[in-house]
């Protein structure tokens, strides 16, 4: 397997301070082009400034950092303060970053970057509200065939939703974007509620984040027991669901997870079913398959791979 | 408990007919007052006739059949052929009946009944579409109040759908008919996919139905056989679920099962997500719990229920 | 012409009363068998007693009244006492009525009526929600074919709505029962907003009424003077519409009307445009013509005829 | 009035070029920027193109014209090829424009002109769908208060639908960018269906502008009866509707054309009523106005105005 060249699209967000903190430890298997963020768990002002936040913790103040869309497509934004508390990382101390925001837009950064690069190296990875995403897509459809593929965070199937009984948080946000997303043609790969709930932060798991001999460990494990603090009536002694993480997991070490390539749709007409992501699993659709959708995951396998990236950081 | 007092509401189908022939052989621990038919696997006609060879294979000539709606309220009838066959009982020797169907409408028969009886005795066990229950709640809805519960099979949560891929198909072909239903404010168990993809029937399973030193109980073991064969690529070895006749297991023995009381509502508005079941699970809607919603079941139990039960026939 | 035999089908309702009396008035012309009641601008136990005070006024306590469906199929009844106010005949003093309800249920008379005459002689007119004959041809789609044809009041398309600006109240009120009917095949001619808001219940129209030497003239005065209280800053001096009277009017005279046989749909999907009728009066959209939609009135004619039934009244 | 500022975004279209022509023939009552075009009427290949054939017909090579959006956000560009033709402008001569397209995305041209310009100063004049303008809002939610109003051309409430029986062309083809434009709280002027077809292009309408000494009346001449052709069915003698150069009309002229200040939403979810502009005429919905929604024009005043614009060009 090549190293793959992404860029990454994110809502910080406690999970996904931890799935940069390990992309930030997978160092050199991994060419990150730049950190795009959007509106989502908290407001894009919020976002950016986590973003920046976390690659600081990492020591990493060279990471360029785009900030994205303020809100999605159609819909007024709906947040998840709920579980990220307002700052968007509650739990955890947090600091005032020195590094900078980028002056472009992360929409046009994603643009600019896939034409000018060589067709085909570039992977997409969204783990929240796919409106940057999708909003490059529309003004651009030039870009789809040149993107190598996208592998996001989102969805569920089998596992019923979590923002509402039909959808998973970043497709409920926004769910016309994420039906762009899923018409572009580009090859997909969803990391859905179906994984995500499979690979549990159990006191163990963080347990070992906690005994890592450097700074970032310990914050992961400090992240993980705040955003879990939420879920924990719902998923009890196996710990909350690990979800955005799952996708740095993947790009590492793909044959951790396993799935069906099958077609995905996206509910938005409907107000009771809402961003509810329609797996076509047993194939009585006809449709055509557009997406990689993962349902199993090793999860000692996942958690020893991030691990072992976090334990690299300072 | 005390002995459930039924109307069985149903469209065989092979499943079915094992359901009919289950609650035939429980005898006396349910008093069932009649059999009413409606179209779903196939049209009325069939489940009509249907209902009646199964009657008269346990010697039951006596059972009432009632025939009911011949398409769903608003929709063209849907039928399951691939599944049941053009006969609706495809797979199993049939006969002419020499049994009548009774004159009345199946709805008029549910309606005034109910309003005969000592309110709350009457249980209503739909496990086809929906039509005849939500036909007499709407033309009598001074009956909501005296069902005692409506136990039925249908819908899917956590086991996606088998007609397609948000649905289940009792759901399915008549889900403005399942909204009356779940709106009625009648008490209702549901026994979905969820429940019936726990109860293969496994060689091993039908095995023993076929070693019953009587007719009825090989004649089922063939039955299942026949329904599986839909089914065996996508379940395997472990055998094809078992829909029906978990109704007349809960009836008779409902620890086989767990579940939760939950809010479900029923998509409508939407092609892409027509007649999904939308159960609020872990309660993030605030809507009221209108049904015992059942995830697990005792499989091992339920087999050797039925497989009881169908001891008893001729 | 031959005399029409028809079924009343009503919510009076201020305008239902005036059509009802204008019925009564036109004597040999209709042969009406029964009025049936639904739920709509009131309650059903108020349009069922109203009903029978118009029969009063009209001294004809023979006529039949059959009480119906208490609400919309799958929706919580939507009344329109804004209009009609609490007792659906505001506006005029009301007695209780001597003459008993039937004991039939509408929807079963309805059904009887159509199994026991001679195919294709009777006339439905729906001048409410259209839920009994939606239930009828639900529960017995037998009878479809037996209808001569249903004669509505409903609907909108070049008028914009009434109840929402994409509805007209009657079909909104359960659009469900509309599309089960616009569905039936059975011919529909449908008198929607486009006639009605044509025949204004101008000043000098209203006065001619008043001027009848009888009791029932000036008392369908006051009533469309009660009527249009609600309307008259919408509708200024031309008078506010005169819906359920163009029914009696279209039975008697069909050429004071105009229109297009044309396909008609309705929307029960979208909570927007819940109950609008989509009218292909273009032709644009490839579906069968299943309605006359009627769009022109000689509003002259309808009240010149409508004051000539009245004057034949006590 | 002060003098106005445009964007004139622009799908040509035998409609757009007339309104175009217009345009430049009002010289210095207008201020044109730019023209953007869109996919719609036809490709936007050949929309950009189109758009410069028609400003070299009217010698204004110097109009800048930025090529936009290639399909609407979420769906298939439906085009209007039936009415327009293969080339968007069928019926009268064709050229290579020499003119160029500007380097720049239609999209960025307004966004970047917006932030530069003085608050409040410059209108959009979208009279094609509304993809450009949706998708710099939804990129730059910060120029919305920056836009003095959006004149647009497009939707229809008492007139019907032209694409389909609920929805005219403009908002069907992109029905959520409609939705992002209405809710983007800018102040908006609809021109509708209900406006455009009282401004019938009559054959003593069409005679005046072929009598204009110049080249381009005669060439409008040709224009408008090509555009009719495929509508002389509908609207015999009256002559076609006349959509976008209505909008030109208005900013010129705005009294010569009356409506009333309402809610406008418009129909995303359902497929049988798409795209349909739901205006909120009587105030039932309690809504608050977003839209200035003309319905009345003085169609003599708009004709001798364009025709006026139309005899100073060259």
């Amino acid at each position: 397997m090549t190293r793959p060249t992404i860029i990454f699209d994110t809502d910080p967000g406690l999970d996904d301070a931890v799935a940069i903190l390990a992309l930030l430890g997978a160092g050199e298997q991994i060419d990150l082009l730049a950190l795009t963020t959007v509106a989502g768990n908290v407001g894009v002002d919020l976002t950016s400034r986590n973003a920046r936040i976390v690659c600081e913790w990492a020591q990493r103040p060279d990471i360029p950092v785009y900030a994205g869309c303020e809100r999605p497509l159609l819909r007024p934004l709906v947040t998840s303060e709920h579980v990220h508390g307002r700052s968007g990382l509650d739990g955890v101390p947090l600091h005032q970053p020195e590094m900078p925001l980028q002056d472009k837009h992360a929409v046009d950064f994603i643009v600019d970057t896939l034409r000018e690069a060589t067709p085909g190296t570039i992977t997409l990875c969204p783990v929240g509200p796919l409106t940057n995403i999708a909003l490059a897509l529309a003004k651009a459809p030039d870009i789809a065939p040149r993107i190598k593929e996208i592998v996001l965070m989102g969805g569920s199937y089998f596992a019923g939703g979590n923002i509402s009984p039909a959808a998973e948080f970043n497709i409920f946000v926004d769910p016309e974007a994420a039906a762009i997303v899923l018409r572009s043609g580009v090859p997909i790969v969803m990391l859905p509620l179906d994984v995500t709930h499979q690979v549990g932060a159990s006191s163990a798991r963080i347990a070992r984040l906690h005994a890592l001999a450097n700074r970032c460990g310990p914050l992961a494990a400090d992240i993980l027991i705040s955003h879990e603090r939420h879920d924990v009536q719902r998923f009890g002694a196996n710990g909350a669901p690990l979800h955005d993480p799952c996708v740095v997991a993947y790009l590492l070490q793909p044959d951790l997870f396993k799935g069906r390539r099958v077609n995905v749709e996206v509910e938005t007409a409907s107000p009771l079913t809402l961003g509810a992501t329609v797996v076509d699993w047993w194939g009585v659709s006809g449709r055509p398959a557009n997406v990689l959708y993962l349902t199993e995951a090793d999860a000692d396998g996942v958690y020893a791979l991030l691990t072992d990236c976090l334990a690299r950081l300072p």
